[in-house]
């Protein structure tokens, strides 16, 4: 039977993810190292009190948890998060549980968006997130970051153009602190200014953070989400979602999504048809793992874990790449991006890379379709041995001299 | 700020759970009997053995299993479902992990449905599936069952009707085993005669199967995705979804689909959208479970269970309620569908029986909007104890007899 006839319409433009390809084809390299993923390093897992608190909660709570739950999250999961997130007097119905970030992310996109309708994001951005729009049908508008983060000149006409366009715009899509891919964070000042913005122009802010807690040094920025409650006492404006998968472990699948009560509950209503029930086993032992105080001590035993690897990518970049090459300097997260002349193709370099043994992600699959960039590269830091940077960033710099 | 006009045409159309509300709305009725859920009872739930099983996967595996793993789902546990299921020959790409079946039946819908595109269902049926139909912006015909299942003849007209409005007819859906909500197996001919029709008619079909594996009783019929293989030679015209909240627990999100490589593709990038990554804890577990070879002994033992609650439901059913009330007599599943006089409306006796400290989920749910019928109700069987079903059948039959 021929398949491809009978697909939707959104379905039939859907590729399978560069990403995934560009991985797979590095695959069979004998002794690549790769810089290429965005995966936690598994040292950072806490398997041992996970293993010892899923035994406890099936054994003691089972009949509960194995049971159907409601598609909005544990309860009791829901205050844990909220009293460990600093906001001990948010309801039950302004937050959700989802299956990781990007779940809460569709649900928020399938809430606002009717085709047609304009996302802007950052360019470069989180690949993830840009496709999920792209299947609510989302017109994908990028803008680009400075060392501050987000480029508010650019913001504006972006807006201006689309709305000239006759387009709604519906929200901005930002990952203030450590940005996958760029590592940038937002200032203070920039946040304040984007919530302005956002306010004067009435255009929603979706928040995602599944880095702001991966801080090696420096001070932490308030959240948007913070800054629009405590100065703007808004609680409507700004959705943010925290991920689990870098602080406890993303094969364990959780995301909390906190903001305006209708949006949530609309969230809601697309999770009930989509999932239904959550995985209630999972959701009660993160829950109990919040409980037992156990996570600020852990988040700090992963930023002390990390550390190095983000020094030491950062001398061997200092050492090993010729001066015509920048990258930024993050103070977490766990990706470093890097520009290269503007002759250079990242793309193509990513071949020859390959043969050198080394491998990073193309920066120009970051950004919204026709709007790329070519002469950048992704680098992650999190998942490598300290030899393994060494070598691979020496061997990349060389590449990159040869050329 | 006003959320309500923000929102996707798609959303603003959505409501709330019906179900939901109406279960909500008898939550403070003291000794209130309930038959109105679709629950397994916790005591099936195999908590002590899961207990080891989570607590020895997180343990030793935590590395792998605390990681990102393929949207698609553990290869493990597809290679150990389908060896579990008999088709020890499936490839890896001709199945698909879900978070439960309706994630599946959402993947299956929006890999296929263009908006006002018509999917057949039968009528009635699992309200879950109906909604999240409709949220993808399928046209929903309901098509009505006999005692061997859906009626063909009706199935027919339904789709010449829709071809002759110009519409593009892409699937039906089928619960053939212990249907929900009406409790029918749909017979070994009614299988094969849906098979030839489809086949002409080049039409789709979704079986979905949540409950073949709770018989109590009586020979078990061939699934339509078995006899099509073995009969028709054809693996591309059904899609299979079997779930495992009933065999194990709901609250590990788990089902698993298995079709035609092109469409299983389709559904996984969905999947890459939506979820990103599996719940690779849960996965691993079910796949040593049935590797332990635990399985068939646990679900024979859920048979034993509730098959006592089955008779006790159903000779409650002979002797209280008066000889105008018919019922459904399955020999499995958790299920009993009840038709009353034309004259009744269950919708309106759902108040009454409330009063009358009895509940059950009314048979207009669970049609498609526009196509519902009012003179019939659903009882489940499974999540009382013999006490309650004495009673609550005792108060049920005494109300409808006062009416």
């Amino acid at each position: 039977m021929n398949y491809s006839e009978r697909f939707s319409e959104v379905s039939r433009a859907m590729g399978s993810s560069m990403i995934r390809e560009l991985v797979a084809s590095t695959k069979n390299i004998p002794d690549l190292i790769s810089f290429a993923g965005g995966f936690p390093s598994p040292r950072t897992f806490p398997k041992d009190i996970l293993s010892e608190i899923y035994s406890e909660v099936v054994k003691t709570e089972g009949t509960d948890v194995l049971q159907y739950g409601q598609s909005e999250g544990d309860s009791l999961l829901k205050t844990e998060l909220a009293k460990w997130d600093g906001y001990p007097e948010l309801s039950l119905d302004q937050s959700l549980i989802t299956v990781g970030s990007t779940n809460g992310i569709y649900y928020y996109t399938r809430a606002l968006i009717d085709p047609g309708d304009v996302v802007i994001c950052e360019a470069p951005s989180f690949l993830g997130c840009l496709v999920a729009f792209e299947a609510a049908g989302a017109d994908l508008r990028g803008v680009p970051l400075d060392d501050e983060g987000i480029d508010l000149d650019a913001l504006k006409a972006a807006v201006s153009n689309a709305r000239a366009e006759g387009k709604a715009v519906k929200f901005v899509y930002t990952i203030p602190d450590f940005q996958n891919p760029a590592g940038i964070t937002m200032s203070y000042q920039r946040r304040k200014n984007l919530i302005e913005y956002c306010l004067a122009e009435d255009l929603l802010i979706l928040e995602d953070n599944p880095y702001s807690r991966l801080r090696y040094s420096g001070e932490a920025v308030p959240t948007i989400y913070r800054i629009a409650q405590n100065e703007y006492r808004n609680t409507d404006l700004v959705m943010e979602i925290v991920s689990f998968s870098k602080i406890l472990g993303p094969g364990m699948r959780l995301a909390y999504a906190k903001g305006n009560e209708a949006l949530i509950g609309k969230m809601g209503s697309w999770q009930q048809k989509v999932t239904v029930s959550p995985d209630c086993v999972t959701e009660r032992v993160a829950a109990r793992f919040l409980q037992k105080n156990l996570m600020d001590d852990h988040i700090a035993g992963i930023c002390d874990f990390y550390r190095p690897y983000l020094h030491k990518m950062l001398d061997c970049l200092k050492s090993e790449m010729p001066d015509y090459v920048s990258w930024t300097k993050p103070e977490g997260g766990i990706f470093i991006w890097m520009w290269l002349p503007e002759e250079l193709n990242a793309d193509e370099l990513f071949i020859q890379a390959s043969q050198h043994k080394v491998t990073y992600i193309p920066g120009s699959k970051f950004y919204p379709r026709g709007q790329e960039k070519f002469n950048c590269l992704r680098l992650n830091f999190t998942y490598s041995s300290m030899e393994q940077i060494e070598t691979g960033i020496a061997r990349l710099g060389k590449l990159i001299k040869s050329i």
